[in-house]
């Protein structure tokens, strides 16, 4: 199986006008993405913010957990959020993660409002295959990817449908549901 | 298809230690849920709370998309959230929904901790199949539904899992993978 990364990017992202903005982190999407990320055993999830303000808030938020009162208190929530890694930009996440696994990551890119792109069954085939290389998930904030993060990805991932046009999910379902799609038994 | 409803219960629920608790109501389970219910089409998301106070927190949280700025703001954020319902127990939600459906809804329960139960494939085959009944997925807030909630039970659903023995997923995830289990295309 190959080596699977996350990254929770806050820009360049889109807001509901379609203009490109940072997204402020939240720590509540730090914590349901790590306990997914660690649930589908994958080596890593970046959040990336150019900020530094806002790196330190999540490094916070991680370093609770791992050191203070969550310690104690639930090592479940530990567990996931030793796998967390705070980036200033994408060309960090991917050189750490090409660092780890010793081949640069496939950068796959997850939208919403893709009209088409490679199926679930189709990724997790290749992702299965011996000697298949690492491969990094793209997940936006705010109201999706801008463009120019498209442009920069090896795969564009199909969107997450239901039985109607309506695809409106939360960040923290849809990349759930993602994984899932990818890893899940 | 068959009807499907989704109950996010309040109480009886399970806290870190085993034992019974009533957890609160927090906006970002009804957006989230909501949302994921939209994209699944399910029939209506009730959120289930013994505790006036709170059921009257939940009403604000949906009606402010409804009526006030969230109207003119995101009317996808409404289109979701106009399968909200708010009742004060599990009997409430199963009766609304029989007589919105015409038959009672077969109970599922959902829980992390199951060893064993329904596989997905099967539900959803059952569920797909001409005049299947109605269904209800029953979904826990805090550690998870109470044992009472277990035995009114028609079906059990099998965990949620991953590569990995582990499952500490939140309920937003949780929620949309079983939903994008039973009915994602």
């Amino acid at each position: 199986m190959a080596d699977l990364y996350i990254a929770l990017i806050h820009h360049p992202v889109l807001d509901r006008n379609g203009a490109i903005v940072t997204s402020a982190i939240t720590s509540l999407d730090i914590h349901d993405l790590a306990r997914a990320a660690r649930t589908y055993e994958l080596c890593t999830l970046f959040i990336v913010h150019p900020v530094e303000e806002q790196r330190n808030f999540a490094a916070s938020v991680v370093d609770h957990w791992k050191f203070d009162f969550g310690r104690a208190h639930d090592s479940r929530r530990r567990a996931a959020l030793e796998r967390v890694r705070i980036v200033s930009d994408l060309d960090a996440a991917v050189a750490e993660a090409e660092h780890a696994s010793g081949a640069r990551p496939l950068l796959v890119h997850t939208s919403a409002r893709t009209t088409r792109g490679t199926s679930y069954p189709d990724l997790r085939s290749r992702m299965e295959a011996p000697d298949a290389p690492p491969a990094m998930l793209l997940i936006g904030t705010g109201f999706g990817l801008a463009p120019a993060v498209a442009e920069r990805a090896d795969i564009r991932l199909a969107p997450v449908l239901g039985p109607s046009d309506y695809n409106h999910l939360s960040v923290r379902a849809a990349a759930g549901i993602i994984l899932d799609r990818l890893r899940g038994h």
